[in-house]
């Protein structure tokens, strides 16, 4: 990317009167300088079979190009046409509550053979239309493409034959999955039952895998169908998203992002979040973290966020600007609002875009201008930000789907992200920047700590690499339940951890749920009301370990609830529970420190957020943050350098005033 | 109507054993004058195909008519035998659940044509067979009818046939629709997907519109064909209902009542709520203003109202009384309980009747018998009273419609009802009589003062005429959302408020759910914790208004809440959020003040509640009503009068005492 | 039974490796002498359409032969296999939501043709295999068998045949069932429509006998095929459980226990409970009790029970003996845990057994070795307890589904066995023995008193034995709603309580909820928080009742709400309201005072909790339970006797400590 990237998605084919040229004016005004196109509207430009219409697309990219603005041309595939479903509506996707109905996006099978078939044809009419158009920079395959949980007699079929290449010995699979159980047994491919309503974990979570490759090889086939017409110059991404809570709150379950962002050229994501008194950036960060390492570190697009969002999500003056440089400040190389205007139709009136339906100036738009003429003016300075950390967290959607089919027991809410995000969050807060890795990963080895959250399945061959880690100096903070079964979900018959307690130095039998639990004595000191457990208890026995908080209870208080144990050259911390935040946050403050991490930066504190990388002239820039309704200072720490924003000259130990909501970018001289 | 009528349902055909001269006997002693039968028993009826038995009927007509009590006819198709399922199971509704079960009532399609022939067979029967009978005064078609979320394939057809007509061309519906979003354009009328899986709310809209008309369409064929009978002096009604919470709440979802009740002689509506220390008396007056509104004024009958009702529902001594002449009150002309006696078997058991199922005398019973008395006494005294209202309620179906696709918010509670009935319920509490009118009302222009709740839809012809009337000199108070889109739920893309904004003199982009937000300097009074805004919160910059409120919040303060504008004549109140009832109460307040309203009734609150209306003498009744467990005094301001229960004569400034739960009605001289 | 049994479930089809020997060897350390295999394998003994392999039965059978442990061998089908499922989909039953999946056990349809006949050819082969094994002492027919709620058109004509053969007439039946109603009546057989639908609680209710017949029919089918097979000595048994509340709470509503364990030898059941701090005992009492009473006081088994169960259930120190102890003391001769070893795949892998997936002895399994080498050595002292109980509590099925169908009101929480199970508690908490009697019991005039929860439908005749119970001397304690209805869940149209009015001496026509009501002038001495209504309210006006408490309600203050009555030599108390647990006991209290059973043990109160009976050699055993975390004391009030557990004499009026969640066994010399 040669420059920062600011930009909306636009949709002239929803407008209710031709807007073009006045919204291209507006853009202008508002430094935007790229817009994403078409990912929505195949009823649009094929509006019958085999009948094109690209006249949309052809107003857009000529206007766009005439007024400087480049273009992302999306695939329209992740919503299908009316005449599509009338001819076969097969393409509607089979799940376990039935058939699909057409009204929604995302409601077809992504494996069918004619979706395919109608995909691909509309994919290389619109590709070979727009390739050479000069407003083109690059192209978005599909759109927060999940396998929508696809599971009729077709993906059956499909399924059955994964599993016959994977496991060539019925007896082995019945074995592995533990079919003897309740009866489930199989002991003929032909009775293999769906697995719709599957009671077995570990076949479950082989669909779920399944399930995930269908939408990793779906999105290389789209790429490599574009590759086909790709210009030189031109790029192709992908708008991932995370799992939703109301907002992008943690792991996406239902792709493996690693594997699936292979194929792209570059990693996009989408980013939703709350704002107003609920708006700490936790999301922002954690997104971008992720986004930035599907690719192994290189920069990323922010593909959607929001403008003015739900009703709840009105920025407060100032939180747009602090949202935006909080994006860049994770290394994302474009900002692009979802989106222009504000829908006048249909499910998304009320996910409201930069405009409201007046299209008239708001607050909100005023302040892009802001941001986009920042943008523009300091581009050559934040564009292509590298980021270099010593910590990381190891996910792992096999875990992640392992730990979500038994959670914290039976009716207990929460899942994964709920082990995950805390951990995350808690360093966020500390300012300790992070990326992420999964088991795939080359990268595991050049990391100094590693974060492991619920790692509940896992094959030895991850384990012993996690042991090796630590005999060779790294270090490890593991949550309860890893390494506890393994890939196939199978609990390990032998000690608990598995095989990590070889580098751990514990072991544990049983388990239980705490209630009014706490840790003796207060190790952490936190208080009495920080002092409790909030999830989970195994009850651990020492062996090598030194125990670094021994339950609180009655009768549990003879067990060890977290320990840390040197091993070979490292250090294996160990939680046996789901402490709450402030507790969480000590005990990681306790490894980072171990880990000799603790450094300049962990002076402040959220609400205070700081974020460094190094720009493409090898300087040091430095972002500051405040979360916060109230303004802070701070005292800059680091060489001299120029406040970026201010335009004004910034020396060390030069005490900086945060406007509420503000943020001050100082690069190294 | 030449008297009050005071009556219940009564189901011969239910009996455990043979009550019948029993049960007329207890009913004379009772006052009982009219008896409603026979809406849902066709399977006794017609027992078989073609197969008629109407013993019950003539039973009970002959033993009513030597006891000189009436009898309304009831049309019974709305609960179908089990011969007609077992011929033809296509008469149950296909819903989006799947096609419904036999068993409970309001099962079937009702434009199935199947339905339609064998429904239209048995009225035909019985009504033919009734008809000469002197005991029956009148007919009811069908019973609390609704389209029942009819949506099956013979359904969808006769939608689309519906909007060819309606849309010729294609090009319109997707522009209106804004179908190309999410690639829902239809560009052929073969490819028009079923309306059930739609995340368009225009479509939505529009397909509720439709469900409306098979309600208008069947009660007026229904009326049609017991027309051809009807003898003179006879009248047609219908059982009309309402948004049901476990009581009668609100605006019924599901048909367009003055449209439907078009067709009738009469109006009729049932009415539930609840008692002991929950009594109001709000429901009572709600649903017989819409009644009464129904047939633009015209009295009413309550065909159904609770006895005992639920187990909570029992009323407390006074209870019953106090609700039968609140029902007069409002212009009902008749009180009919349901039921007579309570159901031995089946859903209904714990919903009970004027008797128990022990058919005993009974402390309710016996309170029935006061009423029976007086009404009798008194019943040239307060038929048909006429009332004059200078206040309306502008309701919409559309607009609720619109309004609920969307509501507060994703997975917020609350709908239109949630909007409308805060507003009545104020005008209750003060005492303020109104009318309701719909967008079809051609007598809008006739009041003084227009309470416009949430007119979320509405074509511009209707804002229009509503800034005419404001400029022509009616005063008009608006909540939030109002005007936002047009009639097919497409968001204007003109200021907001859309075109009342010229009224108004106001206008908002932007909008919020407020979180600890009021109005600024409690400027209507209220006392800090009344002081809140519950829900929605939008940002208006007055332009000709006078701001009346502005938020009380760090951010958003600098926008109005509640403004009102001088427009030609006239004064157009606008209210951007929804605050709680005390302060709601308190901006209507103003309002009615301003409309030059507030009179001598308004010097009582509830749960002093007064009523009045004109009698067929010309002369003035009032009615005082004590909504509390213990007494009350009031100043009768009057002219000197009669107190008609007591029978004794009241003079002007004269103290009166109410009862706990009493009732005093003076007719004035 | 010869001597007490102590056992696992044990599953060597499950092991992740040959554990066989290893396991038998870590049995006989904790003294197991019996395991109960095979009760859901089928797919693994027979592995495809009959093709069988009985080697893991035969290898566990010798195993333990070997080592001493006896084996109850259970029929496979309550899970079916894959190639079953294939070959005949319609064995999956199909239910108000659809038709079952495969995955799950019990999803079959146990009427289904196909079903049967492949059980019956795996249970012939199986029980022959191992019927002379000199391992085998019995065998369990299926597994916690209910109709799952079978309700397609096969089990539907079966109904329709069952209705045809008990109302030849249809006129009755539409009389009796009220089809009347909403147009339900059925008018020709062929009409019958599927009950699935329904709402009317005659015939749903009818139906729920119907499919309680169905697994009577269906265990005793087993139990005669069984029969053919059994070798002198051996026993058959089935594992009951319980209305399931996330453990074993109340009455099953789906099974007859008493009619289905007719065709058994012994009765089975299986009995999960809290621990920790939530255990109490009442669940093991109640169970044992029920189980008990199956076979008319004969000792039961305890099938299946949980060692450590789910995570929240790891058992506290003490637990599992007190636990233990308490099945025996019930008159259980047999208590097995389900299960050995935790599952390492599959649904229950957080259901764990004695051993974790790990296999290792564990702070659970080491006391279960001292609870072992007890009943080994205390056998004789403990077995075949005879337990003699003068207070029956009468339940009945019938009433429990004509209750349901209506509960408390409509949306109101709370069922018949919140009723029941209250005054169950009660009982327990006082240390009153009881047994459960239902309507077909020839036992009931045995008994002093009667504890009669909600007896919503029972017929005519029931009703007036239980007036001739009284007349004759005994005591009955009724709560609200008993006599409501007949056995047709017909609302009486007699005086209420129906029939029972006679003994009770009152009557009620009206009953509601209350709401800040309680007992006038606190009766029972249970202090103002205490002495409070929580659910329901008949308005009761005694005959000849005596009037213990009248409501405390400004309205209801007239009315009664627990009397007691004199009829012939014995004494009716009619509790017309729910009361609290305090009140509750308070009431009971009264009652069994009365009746003379006021006794020596009542000294004690829960958490001290004693239980007798009488062992084998004529003497009486006394428990004493200390269901509590801190020690406790008694005085031993009986003769000079020995504390078994520790092999020490014990005399008359000695201070005995408790142990927290201890344990002291005394038999008397």
């Amino acid at each position: 990317m040669d420059k920062l990237l600011f930009g909306v998605a636009y949709y002239d084919e929803y407008m209710p009167y031709d807007r073009l040229d006045k919204d291209v004016q507006m853009m202008k005004s508002a430094g935007i300088n790229v817009v994403r196109i078409a990912e929505s509207t195949w009823s649009t430009e094929e509006p019958q079979d085999g009948v094109y219409d690209f006249s949309h697309i052809d107003r857009v990219l000529n206007a766009m190009h005439a007024a400087g603005i480049q273009v992302i041309v999306g695939t329209p595939t992740y919503a299908i046409p009316t005449w599509l479903v009338k001819a076969h509506p097969d393409v509607l996707a089979i799940t376990p509550n039935g058939q699909n109905r057409y009204g929604a996006r995302q409601n077809m099978d992504i494996s069918n053979t004619n979706f395919r078939f109608y995909a691909e044809r509309i994919i290389r009419k619109l590709i070979d239309h727009v390739k050479n158009h000069p407003a083109v920079i690059g192209y978005q395959v599909d759109n927060e493409t999940k396998p929508y949980n696809t599971s009729g007699p077709e993906v059956q079929q499909l399924f059955v034959q994964y599993m016959q290449a994977k496991y060539p010995s019925l007896d082995s699979l019945n074995k592995a999955f533990g079919f003897d159980y309740w009866s489930n047994r199989i002991n003929n491919w032909n009775d293999f039952p769906s697995t719709v309503g599957t009671i077995n974990a570990s076949l479950a979570g082989e669909f779920a895998k399944f399930q995930r490759m269908l939408v990793t090889n779906y999105l290389a086939w789209q790429t490599a169908i574009v590759n086909e017409y790709k210009q030189p110059g031109q790029f192709i991404t992908h708008n991932f998203d995370f799992e939703w809570r109301g907002f992008s709150y943690g792991i996406q379950p239902d792709v493996d992002h690693f594997a699936a962002a292979k194929a792209l050229d570059i990693a996009g994501v989408d980013i939703y979040h709350p704002t107003q008194d609920h708006l700490t950036g936790t999301e922002i960060s954690f997104g971008g973290d992720m986004a930035r390492s599907m690719k192994n570190g290189k920069n990323y697009l922010v593909i959607e966020t929001e403008a003015q969002g739900f009703p709840q999500w009105v920025p407060y003056p100032g939180q747009l600007r602090l949202q935006a440089f909080s994006h860049i400040a994770s290394g994302a190389n474009m900002l692009e609002y979802w989106h222009w205007h504000s829908i006048h139709n249909s499910a998304e009136t009320y996910w409201k875009g930069l405009l409201s339906q007046d299209f008239e100036p708001n607050p909100t738009y005023e302040e892009a201008k802001t941001i986009g003429k920042d943008f523009a003016r300091l581009s050559n300075h934040l564009v292509n930000l590298k980021k270099t950390n010593k910590v990381a967290i190891l996910f792992s959607n096999e875990a992640l789907t392992g730990f979500n089919a038994f959670g914290f027991g039976w009716g207990a809410p929460g899942n994964y992200n709920d082990v995950l995000r805390p951990m995350y969050d808690a360093l966020y807060r500390m300012n300790i920047g992070c990326d992420f890795v999964d088991p795939t990963s080359t990268t595991i080895e050049n990391y100094q700590l590693l974060i492991v959250p619920a790692l509940y399945a896992a094959p030895d061959s991850l384990l012993q690499r996690l042991n090796r880690f630590v005999k060779n100096g790294g270090h490890i903070v593991y949550s309860f339940k890893s390494g506890f079964s393994n890939e196939n979900v199978k609990v390990r018959s032998t000690r608990q951890p598995g095989i990590i307690n070889e580098a751990c130095g514990i072991y544990f039998s049983e388990f239980t749920l705490p209630e009014n639990a706490g840790l003796k004595d207060d190790p952490f000191k936190v208080g009495k009301p920080n002092n409790s457990i909030q999830r989970w208890m195994e009850l651990i026995t020492p062996t090598t370990a030194k125990v670094l908080a021994w339950y609180d209870h009655p009768v549990w208080g003879k067990y060890a609830a977290i320990t840390e144990n040197h091993y070979g050259k490292g250090l294996a911390t160990y939680m046996g529970c789901m402490p709450g935040d402030v507790l969480l946050q000590k005990i990681l403050q306790d490894a980072v420190t171990k880990a000799g991490l603790w450094g300049t930066d962990q002076q402040w504190a959220f609400p205070i957020i700081t974020k460094y990388g190094v720009n493409e002239n090898g300087k040091t820039v430095h972002y500051y943050f405040n979360y916060a309704a109230t303004p802070a200072t701070i005292i800059y720490p680091y060489a001299n350098g120029t406040a970026l924003l201010a335009n004004e000259p910034v020396r060390k130990n030069q005490q900086l005033t945060l406007a509420p909501w503000g943020v001050t970018i100082i690069e190294e001289k």
